[in-house]
């Protein structure tokens, strides 16, 4: 089964936005509990559709194709619940790892949070002098649950 | 957008086989509300994701896209709710018309219903002998509905 294995984390400063280049991302779900989220996201011009199982510690099932972004932006619009998530997603390469860090708009703005792939829930890995506290576990941060209880009602 | 417009019927009697053939179709639900389903279908070594929005009198949007065999397989074992829709599919053509007519396993063993795509909702089409009850508006026979009440719990 394809596993996505992951770490998140706050940043504390600005010192990663020299290094990193951003695109915007555009996503929503069709469907999400705690079992299971149908995604879908549009970056440019291509569309994506993911299907994530229940997150397990740092694990879970991920299924993810591509499909066209026609079709992505009308379900979008018509069927994927409301706010949409919208960030721009920087890309940083660190040695092995590669980090992305999103900045959230509209209902989130204010948030930043730093993600990284690992190959097994045991790696050990470096973390840049810019990362803040670790959220992994926190479900505030889901970006399912951003959209029922964004950034901007948590102050 | 997509739509998918359609009309149910049930079957009298058993003419239909001698002209049809079958194959055996595999599907479960991700996700599956009144507004919205998400469907995951097996057909030989093919895979489906299918996902449909609200039916508004004969038509729905639909968005149909080909996936892995073995990611359909893992998401019906592992992500669908149980138990799985398995029937025969037979299809037969008639003039301009594809009939599918289902003919179901399991749980829902014992019902059959022929299906047919049409071009627009007003479409007038030519009915076989062998058509039974008209059901396009009866949300019993929607193969989503049949996962929580198969027909087995009918008689």
């Amino acid at each position: 089964m394809p596993l996505e294995i992951e770490r998140k984390f706050l940043v504390k400063n600005d010192d990663w936005r020299k290094l990193a280049t951003g695109v915007i991302y555009r996503q929503g779900y069709i469907s999400r509990t705690p079992e299971k989220t149908v995604r879908v996201r549009v970056v440019g011009s291509q569309g994506y559709l993911t299907i994530k199982g229940k997150t397990i510690g740092r694990s879970r099932a991920e299924f993810e194709y591509l499909i066209p972004g026609e079709d992505a932006e009308e379900m979008l619009a018509t069927l994927c619940e409301k706010p949409l998530i919208e960030k721009t997603r920087y890309k940083l390469i660190q040695g092995e790892l590669i980090w992305e860090i999103d900045e959230f708009l509209g209902e989130n703005q204010g948030l930043i949070i730093a993600e990284v792939e690992l190959k097994n829930e045991n790696q050990v890995i470096e973390l840049p002098a810019w990362l803040g506290q670790e959220v992994t576990d926190d479900p505030r941060y889901f970006n399912a649950n951003l959209v029922t209880n964004p950034y901007r009602n948590w102050q």
